[in-house]
């Protein structure tokens, strides 16, 4: 396959509208026929794992629709991925929507599959559950850092008196499987009413550096991506992006919305924070179109991926040259 | 407690709109509180066998909601369910979202206790596939006769690979467990493009009478019902109303639609074409407020129980008398 | 002023979407101003008597703004009402949104000038409780006939305790007052739950025709307006036409949505069944947008409205030449 | 492209709502590679003809992200098409939002290779603009007769002070330019106010068939498309379904909603009277997603693009073999 | 009734769309039988003084359903409310709402009641007009202090020539009745265009501190309350929470929405500001589902309304203690 | 025609949902009657030249209705702009939605018109491209200078293969044209992904000021509008708002989308900052309806159009008096 295949229909050519939607306007290219793939852009319809208001197995779907929005250049940090690497949208992975196990298992599955041909994934869930299955496959040599941008820590141990693996609690798992170091995690923008600290006092006796949107907000996109860069230094490190540590104002779409988060645009300055990291793979997830009638809670969740995209095709461009 | 206290809230004395939301206005009385109750009105919440759209876990709720829209008397029965029987808002059953064998069994169980109370279940779902553990509850004893409407038979063998329990399936497994007798039961409003016709195939072997809605259209709701009360006689019956077998107009919110199907006038009618049968038991299931902007899908859920509720207390009134 | 002013603007001539938006694309004209018109298309943007859920103060608005889909000729009855007629947006009348008796007072007095200047009101909701003035006015002289298309009799005496103003009661008061002539009524359509048979009484103790919707649609759009017609005769005739006589699949924007109602195709061939009635004024009420995400419950009653002015100016025009 | 190819993925094995959405589920495959390929499934995401209310350019990606509700089997008329024929998404044809001259252009280009490629286009719109430039490939041997379902004839002149071209105009241009043959062409389900009698009188004096809806109610599906049947015989005829044919319950997200339309079921009727014709194209039009909050509108379209395919593809398979 | 009785369904043991919807999942308790409640959660569904779109009166329904969304602890003032004091869910005071003057007779009798029995008042309107008939209660016996978020003063003198009850005159009305110390009244996030300044000017000759969204902005939350806290000190003090304080992309179910209004942060920030005072009453007015297509204007009410809980329940608490 | 004419309706006499809807509630003076207008409030209904998501033909209609939300007097400018001038709405200009050239020839012969009368234009879109024909009018004479507030420079040069005249390029044109004066004109709020920098590079070789949203929120409104002030000097300035410069969640109704932007109180405070300057005429283009579900942006729309008009107003009473 030419180079040529893996860059963005142009929206000066074909407008916005027309087309098969796929990520960013990118090929569809099926794992199994994806070779020089860098950056695989890959959908997890599922929530299986939900406690809550159900909905992001829609969410690659409408992201796809949104990043139709999406041009080529970012106008801040001037890179434009699609010329630097090669990208294309890998479709969905199979899911389960209705056996969490075997769900998890299928996903897990496939991302052991993208790591083994070298692929840096970018997915779009899809609930919190499915970080789980991914770091498994990102994290099986060796735990790996992350950065978590989220209103919920994510560490509770189980829901409904035993059930745990839900969307609530993929980090404890992650943890204690030993594919995420939680030394080297920082989760920011947390908030909200909490049921109980059981989860804040997991995650504080293991290391993670829990930062509330309260102390977020106080230093600022700047100082916060100071911080989060000097924790995870050169180690590999994932990027999770729960649509929800946005404001519900700026993405409705979600199943457990919490007041008082961040703008997009705090969001994007800190997510531009990451340039020059170690990152092996992403994720946006929580986008739940049924709960957004306007659907630019997809169209932020296009757009983070984008942001993220950038960094890690620069990262992976310089590797490569 | 006295029978005063199974009266609906007039709305005459406080507005609709006022009070906490229970089905009709009825008391709130939880199921081991409920000495005197004739007709118990449950939710359960819970969607867990869906394959597709979710959403129906939130159906209880919206339905309470508008149910507060109904008043005491029906206009063409002339029955008036509430002075003649004692009827209460159970509240809602326990279920588990994320793990389908649990929340059967927390569904089954409560039914039993109902059952067991000598209470009439009125539930409202809910996907369809927890018509499977009421049935275990209301057949136990004797496989139950059923009339179903229904844009789909439910007769599946599985999904995904072996998933037996789910909202495509609830009947050829109550058909299986012997707690449904196929031949005693009647399927109205089939329609919509069909993965393949092995459902119809089983169903058609164990003697299910299916009526596509190109019939039930033909024949009009009169003599559709005429046929239904010849099939199931004097058996003890069950009815399940799934709403999508309401054409999408009058019945948007729902996840598996498909066009062509019922008007509510139609269901109605057909609803008073129950009259003086032995219902054990009936449910209105997948409702799913997501998808519905309007709310009107959860309105004709609630009035889908009123008629039912009316033709019920009727019978239930004339037995006690 | 000319004839010529009376004209709507052409769909060919201006897109729809364009202009500011009055009822049909009609001039407006304030009543100061009216001289020569023959039909006033009025807004009562007044919700003051609604007890359940609000927003037909909204309902002129949305009707002039939808009202601009409507064309000048009529297709079956081949009538060009603003050809042989002048017709004007009057505007709204004054009300008092939180004032229930001002509110009406100020309708009160709006109609007797309307109808001191030879006007016939053609209304645009605001809630049912406006036909109230409305009949004071146009039933000032003598009793007058009503055509009624409803869910609901709107015969009832009294809300929370004594308020016998309300959209629940105007035809009682109005039969009470002696400017509805009850032995010359037919209500249609009425359906759904009640909350005691008293409204019913009253109007059957008082001569009321009461058509349930069961009955209408058994007898099909003609026999029902074959009735009509013959029972008011040549009398001077009121048509009301709340648009929850249609089913809430055909008009979700109503504060009291009933099931099994009306489709617009039916209400279509009874108000064209009205042709060659002496109508002195007609109303079209209870359209709530703050209900109706998609906007066609005020295109249904834009269309109302036109069916309506075509056979009025048909008789109308009938006796200036 | 082994005949494997084009068949739809199974709801069975891949939930509905997973995978990069295309029609039907059908294999992706561009105009240049759809060697095989009998029936094309085609996007045109174009409303540059628009007069009123614009949107339908969204059309193609809704229907197709609806589609996926679609299964494989036609229950009533017994037909597997996707077994039988080979089918793909052929993706969206080029287009020009803004130049409406160009617009039209591209597409028929586009048309001319389909019909020179040998594939029976199965259309999605797009406004109605675009049955021109199909009508000008479909019909260029000679001219095609035509089936038409609208709420309006399409035979206006011109709008606005000149413009020939627009989604009023299409198959008054097509009779001009001779690739319509107007003595085999029927209108069904017309309706609503007309703003003069021009298009009538043009389409009388040529010979169409023009049916209001009233006609069409009273004759019921079986004798319209008798009718139907008999006028266009075995002609080649084209198949031009304008979604507003259905009542705005039915299909809210159109352009020019009229009330009183064709419900769902009435339509689907109609479209299996189309069995053993000879249909070399067909289109699904005026599909507006942003006058639709619900979507259902898009799924009617689907379902009327798989009535079409099965009749089409039954035909198809019968001349193969 | 045991201190157990008062603690709220925890989201654990059963998820949060579960079960009938009450204030935070609070039991519903009756005020005749609140014995033992220190905060009683109150709904008011009444807009009976709304001068422009209405709503409100759907608001406590609403907001019900959303506090589910509610956990036990705040993350950040570390206080779990429901374990340092009893609340419940009152249900909802007697409205009437066609009959303003009855209506707020109806509201201010029942609180009346609630401050005879001890109980601290939380209400969730309604339109702000409640405020008029709950200060009544609260301030009988000497006029309290108040800190009052809001776009508008609420202090105009009367509408639609001279209606001095409305939504828009409550706290002039509170003063001139001595109920309301202006002296020791604080109005925070004033905006919009004004009718005229004679609202302002009563403010300001009677002492009210009228602080401009650009003020409050200039000097952020803590330099607000400090200001706040210094001017009310020790006084009883009620907190009056009108959401449409907060901008339009945060709470856009209000029915007289202004633009650069605080964001939910901000008001979090600031409500957090109470800490200490001694608060005899708070409210949150104005939520107006209606005119919410996402539901989370009343997320954000629920939410303020949790802050000052936590506020107020430490408070009492610690008197208790 | 007396100067009383031109105040707006006072929502303490008629309530802001009463009334036909006009621009502020200002009275509707068709341009060839608009003898002593100062400032004409202008719809152009027209989208021809959008090039992604259609819509803004829908803009100035439901501007007007959201406009009656805005009262007489600026809270902190306290200027009351309908006393000190006169201002009207002049209703909408001539257009072709089909037809791109003759719709801008019309919109451009009305603003000629439009100059010529004196009236200073305040106009609401309508899509961008209708900049060009005003700026073609208001620039007849001398290039002028412009404030440009918008995510999008719409610098580019050619769309779809050489369309030149769109919603993305009427800037480029109007400098080609020597009606805008480039090194005289500064773009606020700059940013998303760009096709490439081609527009970027036109910029700034013609010595246009343009800013990024991330140099304009580090700069804070007050130092934006101090450099915008000093640039423009003295000279007439038009000044441009496409509402996409605020961010989707202030803003979603608007076909290009561009998360990161500007809170509406950003944008008041640079509005603000424009007091004193010599502007010639105003726009606020790129409301959506159809993409706004809540109607809220074309109410901030409407708000920003107030604050333009005060400071217009300002200066042209200083210059009458």
């Amino acid at each position: 396959m030419s180079e040529q295949d893996f860059r963005p229909v142009s929206a000066f050519d074909s407008p916005r509208f027309a087309g098969v939607a796929t990520f960013m306007r990118l090929p569809h290219v099926p794992l199994e026929k994806s070779d020089g793939v860098d950056i695989g852009l890959i959908g997890v319809p599922w929530d299986g794992g939900t406690t809550n208001r159900p909905g992001p197995r829609h969410g690659p779907r409408q992201i796809r629709d949104m990043s139709a929005m999406i041009r080529t250049y970012h106008h801040m940090l001037k890179i434009a991925p699609f010329e630097i690497i090669n990208a294309a949208d890998l479709g969905d992975t199979p899911v389960n929507p209705i056996d969490l196990l075997d769900g998890i298992k299928r996903i897990e599955t496939y991302y052991h599959k993208v790591v083994a041909q070298g692929i840096t994934p970018m997915t779009a869930g899809g609930d919190h559950t499915i970080s789980l299955p991914i770091l498994r496959a990102v994290g099986a040599k060796e735990p790996v850092a992350m950065i978590h941008f989220d209103a919920h820590s994510d560490l509770n141990d189980a829901y409904f008196g035993g059930n745990k693996i839900t969307h609530g609690t993929p980090f404890r798992r992650a943890i204690e499987e030993g594919v995420l170091n939680p030394e080297k995690t920082i989760q920011i923008g947390l908030r909200g009413s909490v049921v109980d600290f059981e989860d804040r006092k997991f995650g504080e006796q293991h290391g993670v550096r829990m930062m509330d949107i309260e102390e977020a907000a106080a230093l600022g996109p700047d100082k916060v991506m100071e911080e989060a860069r000097a924790l995870v230094g050169d180690d590999p490190v994932y990027v999770s992006f729960d649509i929800d540590c946005l404001d519900p104002a700026f993405a409705p779409g979600t199943g457990t919305p919490e007041i008082g988060g961040f703008t997009t645009r705090e969001a994007q300055f800190m997510l531009r924070g990451l340039r020059g990291l170690n990152i092996i793979g992403a994720d946006v997830v929580e986008v739940s179109p049924p709960f957004d009638p306007s659907g630019y809670t997809a169209l932020a969740g296009a757009n983070m991926m984008f942001e993220l995209i950038c960094v890690m095709a620069e990262k992976i461009a310089a590797r490569k040259s």
